[in-house]
């Protein structure tokens, strides 16, 4: 049970949201911007950076609810994310997002753990100055979601059948004005 | 010198802003409620704990920003919090504001270091459940601002007073719309 008194069956973030939706409306059209408007990283790997942290952060609710986007937006599905969020320089993804990836594992630790030679690895495969600061800032982000969720002990499904099943909704409607009842 | 080309002299945070100003108005948009907005805590003790956070994850522009933030609200002035920020269990703080500061400390760790017995304390001390969600995001939300700042290898100012005479201008204008140029 949560540590403060939440709407019933709103799991994760949602009952959150549904708690302080002045708050809410802010968090959401900042993931909209991160995570989903014009970019030259994909919305699934920006997922993929959102899942990646919320796995090191160990927030059962956020990396399955993103992993479900990622898996959606990759058109991988859900399944081979579970090896490559858990270690993602063992994947066949490409350099460039192995690099990004790192530098979110960093940011992941604090912020004063990204060094100029991760930085420099990156622009050698290709990262621009905007890739590299969406990077840090999702994985910054993903460090304050996870913590909100789980700092207020809110509580997530276990079955992950949950998350598969509200991806595609969830890609179609976007961030921007949710509803934290749907 | 930061990872990325940011406009010049605009430290800590304010380059950030430059360089992505449809990101920096959710940012300040979420600041602006969370710490200035209508509420029970007061914006001394919110920036406080913003602050204490800071401090914890090292970053010494948010720190210092919040901290002269903080002591003006609060009208200590910049020195005292000093020490209250980094012990503030050894402070004259009154007991609520003692207990919330830990519920953040351990947010600072990570969402699941946040325990039940810790919020017995805070509610016994008077806290309520809206004091306790804004705590537990206010510290997640310093956890990514901190990330933000540090993780993209910005320049902070060393002199002290930089912080101090920036919060009277500060403190007045707010977050929303917030020009980093000034």
């Amino acid at each position: 049970m949560a540590y403060i008194d939440l709407p019933e069956n709103l799991p994760g973030i949602r009952g959150l949201m549904a708690f302080r939706p002045d708050v809410a409306k802010h968090l959401n059209e900042l993931a909209e911007e991160l995570l989903r408007s014009e970019n030259s990283l994909s919305r699934g790997e920006r997922e993929l950076i959102a899942t990646h942290v919320s796995y090191l952060n160990d927030c059962f609710y956020c990396q399955n609810a993103h992993q479900a986007l990622a898996g959606y937006y990759l058109e991988c599905g859900f399944d081979p994310l579970d090896e490559i969020k858990a270690n993602p320089e063992a994947s066949n993804l490409p350099p460039k997002m192995k690099a990004l990836l790192k530098i979110a594992a960093s940011v992941q630790k604090g912020g004063l753990n990204v060094s100029q030679d991760q930085i420099d690895i990156a622009k050698s495969a290709g990262a621009t100055d905007r890739e590299l600061h969406d990077t840090v800032l999702i994985a910054a982000s993903f460090c304050m979601f996870n913590r909100y969720v789980d700092g207020l002990g809110t509580e997530a499904p276990l079955d992950r059948e949950y998350y598969r099943n509200r991806a595609e909704t969830r890609a179609k409607e976007g961030y921007s004005n949710y509803d934290p009842k749907n």
